[in-house]
């Protein structure tokens, strides 16, 4: 059977991980990488690859699918749009609140392709299992929690603040919070009350200690809502111990039938949080292909994929070897 | 919407879990139970349901879907190709070697129906995360555990021993060998290494403890190769302690995308299992209703399924809460 082609378009650090994921997919072959920068400015991992700019990128007529590793906040409600009119995309949007308007957007402009939108792990992996848990035990409650990892977007916020030279904030799950869900008595938690934040901190020289402190943790929205712990440690520390990208989470329904206790859970424990992404984004990849081939045009996300799409075993086997 | 009309064939723990369960999804409503047992003898849970012979059954005309509780051994190979002759059915079949064999027997039986076989946790959920976390991490292990839980098969064998008059068997998974799993050691692990067997055993008048514990400890298949511990209980000590049916247990798939470890794993903890299985049966209804409305025939498995089907709620819905 044909290799299924893939284009990369944005190579940050999920384009990055899209590549790596690709590079171990027997079924698939890594056409191009489309960026905005100087495309002789960026070096692949893989050999042989062509680096072309979006506009080079239209004219190609031989990839299966094209897998968006924009931003959410600015590339992504411009891009998706603009490619999927032509090819068939996956992406990871997920700006929560917007993702109607996004699916109904990306619908829109994919005439005669697919887009399968807000991939990854979550939304994606988290969700299926949200709806999974629900809808097998509908007398439950179902929570979230993200973490050990790290928040880039919290980490950022730590930067901008006055004396700070540099910083990488933790998500951390509540253990405590994590036995209320599975015991069935999660129902009023917050998000509070599920989370903490841990913040390592490179000072400027003559920053002071306690200003940056109190900066950070009545910071509205991103640190005034949780209890934050601040830590500092000089650059070398930093650069050391706390410049990977480590993430997961997990998915803790518990629900009853009749008066018995069950409980559903699914965890990630992540190394690499974009290298992650990019295995679920590629493995998306797949079933966009299988369900173009099928004739669905249009917008889904993971929630309408059969499962079987991701794997490159057929039915039979699949069925033979899983169930 | 109109309910979904249910049928229950089959009235033992597996069909009783089944009755809960549609008792807990508003859109569905039970039709009726079919037993080969004399009808007048079945008190259902739910008042004003119909107790029926399957020939009786064979005459029913408003069926959506018949879900058939019974054991793979005997009657599902007899009964599936019967009933999904005339309705959409979803079974628990689990004869892993025999499935392929059954797929196409239900596939061939189905002439305008559709059967979903080999629902339930394993097969069936455990599949699912099977597939998904070997499609989304191909270089990686994935590995099974069972547990802790009572096995009905293990239990029976043991009273089946002269001597025995009553007795429980829990399969246990051995910790250090999860955690093998998890850090990627797991490849060469057997199923002796990855479970232990705990038995509760009340012996007859007379009988001797060092004959009954010989005769588990060697029993073929069931527990010669597995490190078995056998306990000497009351009955009464069993009735209080022993006569309940948790179960659950994991999939856990620790892979790895460039030198980084990533690990996916999902548990089940069940404090009843025949009616968490029951549950699972009742979801799988509500998406071969969907998929035959669609216009689907033949036979799937869940592994097919969009798992938006196993849910109440609308697509955009659960774009709008799940994503």
């Amino acid at each position: 059977m044909k290799n299924i082609n893939i284009g990369i378009v944005g190579y940050g650090n999920i384009g990055r991980g899209v590549e790596k994921a690709v590079a171990h997919a027997q079924d698939m072959t890594l056409s191009c990488v489309v960026t905005r920068r100087d495309p002789q400015a960026i070096k692949l991992e893989t050999q042989g690859v062509a680096v072309i700019t979006p506009e080079e990128a239209m004219k190609c007529s031989d990839i299966d699918v094209m897998i968006l590793c924009g931003g959410s906040a600015t590339d992504l409600m411009v891009q998706g749009p603009q490619f999927v009119a032509k090819f068939n995309t996956v992406d990871s949007y997920d700006t929560h609140s917007r993702i109607p308007e996004y699916f109904d957007m990306m619908r829109s402009a994919a005439q005669d392709t697919l887009a399968l939108i807000s991939a990854g792990w979550d939304p994606g992996l988290f969700s299926l299992m949200r709806l999974l848990s629900g809808a097998i035990l509908p007398k439950g409650e179902t929570a979230t929690f993200w973490g050990d990892g790290v928040s880039q977007g919290h980490s950022d916020a730590i930067r901008r603040i006055e004396g700070v030279q540099d910083a990488t904030q933790y998500t951390v799950p509540v253990p405590q919070a994590i036995e209320q869900v599975r015991a069935g008595n999660g129902a009023a938690l917050t998000t509070r009350d599920k989370h903490k934040r841990v913040c390592y901190v490179v000072l400027k020289d003559g920053a002071d200690k306690q200003t940056v402190t109190q900066a950070i943790v009545s910071m509205p929205a991103y640190f005034a809502d949780y209890d934050t712990a601040v830590h500092f440690v000089t650059q070398e520390e930093l650069n050391a111990e706390h410049k990977k990208m480590p993430h997961g989470g997990f998915v803790v329904h518990s629900g009853t039938t009749s008066a018995q206790r069950q409980t559903m859970e699914f965890a990630l424990k992540l190394e690499s949080n974009p290298e992650f992404t990019g295995s679920v984004l590629v493995a998306c990849a797949r079933a966009v292909k299988r369900l173009y081939d099928d004739g669905r045009r249009g917008a889904v996300s993971m929630l309408d994929v059969p499962l079987g799409y991701y794997s490159t075993m057929d039915a039979a086997a699949l069925r033979g070897e899983l169930l």
